[in-house]
């Protein structure tokens, strides 16, 4: 990924600092979400591994450095600016909470401390990549919630917010506790799990269904899937009732989901297929799925695609990336930035997690005092990975631990109140500070 | 961008047909959109040079045929198979209404005719392309039409869907009548006007704000753009008052934006600033600029970031890519899918554009039979692209003049009537026919 995928203004502030001399000052960025969506009741981070990678990649290509040259915005910039940028790396260390720990508002995802020019440059890409992440794998584990154990599929990458998206969407889906995804793509980059038979096109390009689905058990066998609404779902639930094993099971892809999986699965029952699975799909989301786990409907599994892929009803989250410190030669400034509803608290923190709330405090406070799990961890140091990303497979674990620790009302698709973060007294006290400072001196 | 990244089911299918020995059918796919979203009365067609770009270096890697033949998916596909698809690239035709186009519901966006093979692997990152910088440029051409000819900047990157969607919707926005992007990335890869001079964390990063400001204007000069609320919004106002040029403008970013540009305005004015300019930014959409705008705020231009990047009232497009016609030996098949709702229509389409409708007919039908303009073009034929893709400067004026020549009506920010869209006497006579015929075969 590009050094230059950034907002222009990362670079003409670079420029900015680079000819103010700002070079050797060490900021401190911090990384939250101002506020929960209405309908999520906690987030769960993802998206950490794709930060990673770019921190530890970035680097500009001459041509993108000829092209900043050319814009007027650097007309004025000093050719040892562009050498700079030439030679640039990320340098800094990054503080995270791993992927799949549920989070809440104003608490840090993670933590930038690096040289200015190069803390200010990633905002733009780590925004990007971890509020997407975040946003999927935090709509996926309310789907799985509303599944109650029902495996659920993710099948959005044809409404994904471009190709390369729908591969992170199935990435950060499976964090969420989805059991794949039909991303082939994904599947093979990340190790994880890939669902997908057949569509609609593939009855319609046989003369009859029928041919159609011989020909889909002669390829899969065991693992066939006839998808019955192409003509008639009855119809063909009659067919493959016929035509019984081999088959893993059928898919229903519209109409009323209760009505036709009780109907279907008495035709299966009937032929003797008890084991034959029902999987459904057709813009399906969390409230969906769980209107028809307790309607009762004889339905195995779910794919959701669209309202999955794009986190439809809070398409984006409130994510900032702010100064909270800023070290010119020996002494570290605190900053914050006091304007109403986006005002931010000062100073790099830590979160402890607590059993019924969360306590954001300074990270130089010291860790006992406090007997919550601390959140942020180091994964980058002095421009180096600390450790090995995690395998995927133990992050969703991991968040399937945490998302069950959680108070019970939260876990629910029920608006619940929100859950208590609480500001360490050293915190709040630092801010009003800054405050008075920053008061003073305007 | 890999042929990997698609829907499993299209490469299970992929194997299907190959083992059924339908390697040879040509099918032809169409991209439509099925309905469009309640706040959208038209859709500005984007994403089609991504689209052929893909297309024209379409292309399995080894590392990609390995993950494959390692699935239980392929356990039982033959070695000739994998052989097939290592040769495989496009060969077939795509067919596209141009970029900045209007379109509405129903109407082919694309038609792919193609080996069937090669047109099925093709739909998920042609959904995925075609849906969402539509999405995006639709969403721009509304903030446009709320600004009533004031400039928006897309300023979304940080809150798109990954990294990579960002760069896509700064494309997609200029289309829709963006000024520019944020996005620096975007605008080298697309030569597109990018915008951005200075964030919060700058004004923060020096010791005071008017040491900042002067550091801005040394950097900018002309350029100059102070933002105004880091710590208080009139106190910043003054102090650009005080320091006076060079300057281009200052930008405001939170409070009362209509209370705040009038006072803004009138410190500038005082200070014979008149030609400074205010910007505004701050969570906007179509619906506040036009507010701002119908309130006579004094703001110049606009910044719209997170609400069009993510098309957030409307995140998803119903884009679908059914089959409808199949070619095997010389005999063409007709196909459609009648599940109510999810119904489409057979047969390869053209649009013609009447002055107050759209007629939907049969590619076959004879062009002089219609006086309206046919849309959907030629773009590559038997896998070679038919010209080069137009400059997107061009696509912007192209979509400037199409919106401008639409019903007033659909020109508002209102929900209008639907646009008329009918379907020619032949289209809906065939799919009669093909419907009878699926009836008689169930």
């Amino acid at each position: 990924m590009p050094a230059l995928n950034t907002d222009l203004y990362q670079l003409t502030m670079a420029a900015g600092y680079f000819a103010s001399a700002k070079t050797e000052e060490i900021a401190t960025f911090e990384l939250t979400v101002r506020r929960l969506p209405t309908t999520r009741n906690f987030l769960l981070a993802a998206g950490l591994e794709q930060a990673v990678e770019y921190l530890l990649n970035l680097q500009f290509q001459p041509e993108e450095l000829d092209y900043l040259r050319s814009l007027p915005q650097f007309q004025s910039a000093p050719a040892a600016f562009f050498e700079f940028l030439s030679q640039l790396r990320f340098t800094g260390d990054l503080f995270a909470v791993p992927e799949g720990t549920p989070v809440f508002a104003n608490e840090p995802l993670a933590i930038v401390r690096a040289p200015l020019i190069e803390a200010q440059l990633v905002e733009t890409f780590l925004l990007s990549t971890f509020a997407f992440q975040t946003a999927i794998a935090s709509k996926a584990a309310r789907c799985v919630i509303g599944s109650e154990g029902r495996p659920i599929v993710e099948f959005g990458s044809r409404r994904a917010h471009s190709p390369a998206a729908g591969i992170l969407a199935g990435r950060a889906a499976y964090i969420g506790g989805c059991a794949g995804t039909s991303n082939a793509e994904a599947g093979m980059r990340f190790g994880i799990p890939v669902f997908g038979t057949a569509a609609h096109s593939w009855t319609m390009s046989f003369p009859d269904e029928e041919e159609s689905f011989r020909a889909l058990q002669r390829l899969l066998g065991d693992s066939t899937v006839f998808l019955l609404d192409t003509y008639d779902t009855i119809e063909a639930a009659h067919l493959a009732a016929r035509l019984g094993p081999p088959l893993w099971g059928v898919r229903l892809d519209s109409g009323d989901l209760v009505a036709l999986s009780r109907e279907v699965r008495r035709i299966l029952d009937n032929a003797g297929l008890r084991n034959a699975q029902i999987f459904a799909t057709n813009d399906l989301n969390e409230h969906r799925v769980a209107e028809l786990v307790h309607a009762g409907a004889p339905i195995d599994a779910f794919g959701v695609g669209t309202q999955l892929s794009t986190s439809s009803d809070a398409p984006a989250l409130s994510a900032v990336y702010k100064l909270v410190e800023l070290k010119r030669g020996d002494t570290v400034h605190y900053t914050a930035k006091f304007s109403g509803e986006k005002s931010t608290l000062p100073g790099a923190k830590q979160i402890y997690r607590y059993p019924s709330c969360d306590v954001v405090a300074l990270y130089s406070e010291c860790n006992s005092d406090f007997q919550g799990e601390p959140l942020l961890r180091p994964v980058i140091s002095a421009g180096v990975a600390v450790e090995a990303p995690p395998p995927i497979a133990k992050l969703r674990e991991n968040a399937k631990s945490a998302i069950a620790a959680l108070p019970e009302e939260l876990r629910s698709l029920e608006v619940a109140a929100a859950y208590p973060v609480e500001f360490s007294p050293h915190l709040l006290e630092l801010a009003e500070t800054v405050r008075e400072r920053q008061l003073v001196r305007s």
